[in-house]
């Protein structure tokens, strides 16, 4: 987030200045790991990376009304899910978080205290303090300093996230890799964010405030969603001990990701409905098609001895990976009735 | 751009989904270059920096309405003026690029052959390709590959463009290492992008086509402005030298980037109003507030001889690095008749 690269007109205003101010004041803090040799206040921000690792380089974009709506999502969720996004990339190539970089097209009324929209409560602090305790909450916690980015006012709000991670050179898990014969496993539970902003919508439609209030007793239920925790540690033990020969997160849901991982691999593969790790609050169909688990998916040989769990999340056989065959369906779901085709039905959210 | 990453609701329409395959192809074309390894198609890019190569990373934002107009500029000079944004980032830090990386947030209607915007005259190709013609265009004259990115549906266009750069390690141009004593330089011309946004304005104002028609003799004159080329070859050239002891390249305007130089090194300056490069079609006020010239801003030692010009673009003296007093102005401009305060001042766009 440099104070260079505003072209608002005129020089910035007071506010503008002091949020990069404060920007850089707080990112600066967390920037003691390795990689990161010099970050917020240059033209570019340097990473010396050690010899024999490559880079992973990954960028999402959230929008409102797209990824994220303003009169749902409290701004600190916004943040972290900004955040996760980029993150659970880096986990499914068994990378390390090594810097983040921010571009932030924000309204006025969102950088300052007394802002807001809509009524939206956002106390003391401006709306965007309160994203960024999201977002540089979740960033301490996988110990990955804000080394950059860009601010400017927009009419729309937006953020897209940049992470840049390390990876041993060629030991990246990569969505190609998966064979026929191999199995299929999952971390965690599928669906629990689907049925979390399921819950969510029903809120808004009850609630007057704007975002609405989460009562205590549901805080649980919608963390799957507003609070998604991105598998680094899981994806660095895969990349560490060699055994995933394929991998990639569960962003658009299972249906979905799992379609990219076979076009990627050249493979099919059949997924076992009664073995599916399903959220305790979600359906088989959010489960299934349920987005932003980001969850990792990954393929290993079926002589590959894997945990239970790993670092504290569970780890499940969910199918196997078949040979493509022309005119036959890439993902089969068996059942107890039937093996039927598994459609690529990515979660609706915000249509 | 990966196919994962759009949270729209149900599936990609079948446009994005065929937006998506051209970008992977065209990008795919230009991905031969050093550094590269891993392109478009997983979660992450995969870079490999040579030993001792360290990366420079930058992101810049461009919103529509605050760095370009849909209805004044052409879709092609949109895209390079996102990429040349970025390029000149790594320009100024005599860094190399390796790699850009494109986030992108569209209307629908410019993704479509028959779309456009308030009788946009888009001809048979969308929007977005053309948009992606004049990205890529410069991204070939500076070899790199457009190596991942995201995509999604937005009410406001938005393109966040990522550019990953390489330089030997502790050999990067900051803004940091200016000292009293030193020289003030500047490559080509200053002013000459502000003067041809003037020009677009007054244009955009006659013409009722939307963007307005650029006529033939105009062209020479508004290139500054749509089609400003970043200084790669001059950065690197005095990043290979170790002439600059500090650099940032000229986005805001001088008055404004050398106040930033000046803040980051601890100095004050001093610039010689006639001894400035204004270019022939600009005025000294915008020379010195107008913003987005691209150019780059240096420090050297006096002892330092530096060429009248470097692969084909002038190098000019325009100043020198003083001491920094307290309430004293950071920057004095030094005419015939008078030294007085240059006050930092960027030009004002689109307000």
């Amino acid at each position: 987030v440099r104070g260079t690269q505003t072209h608002s007109g005129k020089t910035r205003g007071d506010g503008e200045l002091a949020l990069l101010s404060e920007i850089r004041a707080r990112a600066v803090r967390g920037s003691r790991h390795g990689g990161l040799r010099l970050g917020i206040g240059d033209d570019c921000a340097l990473l010396a990376p050690r010899r024999g690792e490559e880079l992973a380089v990954t960028t999402d974009l959230s929008i409102d009304g797209r990824h994220f709506r303003l009169d749902w999502h409290q701004p600190e969720a916004i943040g972290h899910r900004a955040l996760a996004r980029g993150l659970s990339d880096l986990a499914a190539m068994g990378a390390r978080p090594v810097a983040a970089f921010l571009s932030l097209g924000l309204p006025r009324e969102l950088t300052t205290a007394s802002g807001g929209r809509g009524g939206q409560r956002t106390g003391s602090r401006a709306w965007v303090q309160r994203f960024l305790d999201g977002l540089l909450a979740l960033a301490e916690a996988h110990q990955t300093p804000l080394a950059g980015g860009d601010l400017a006012e927009s009419s729309l709000a937006v953020a897209d996230i940049v992470l840049v991670g390390v990876v041993p050179r060629g030991r990246a898990l990569l969505r190609s890799g998966a064979q026929p014969g191999e199995l299929l496993y999952v971390t965690g539970a599928l669906g629990g964010a689907a049925a979390g902003l399921a819950r969510l919508a029903e809120l808004a439609g009850l609630d007057r405030s704007n975002p609405p209030r989460i009562p205590k007793k549901l805080e649980a239920l919608l963390a799957p969603h507003l609070y998604p925790q991105p598998r680094i540690a899981q994806g660095l033990w895969l990349q560490r001990r060699g055994l995933a020969s394929a991998a990639l997160d569960l962003s658009d849901g299972l249906s979905t990701d799992l379609a990219h991982l076979c076009a990627e691999s050249g493979v099919a593969a059949e997924v076992d409905a009664s073995a599916l790790p399903i959220h305790p609050t979600a359906t088989l169909a959010q489960a299934l098609d349920g987005g932003e688990d980001y969850e990792l998916l990954f393929t290993a040989p079926a002589t590959a001895r894997l945990p239970r769990s790993i670092a504290g999340v569970a780890v499940t056989k969910i199918g196997r990976i078949v040979k493509a065959r022309r005119g036959q369906p890439a993902i089969t779901l068996i059942t107890e009735q039937a093996a039927q085709p598994l459609k690529a039905r990515g979660w609706e959210h915000f249509s």
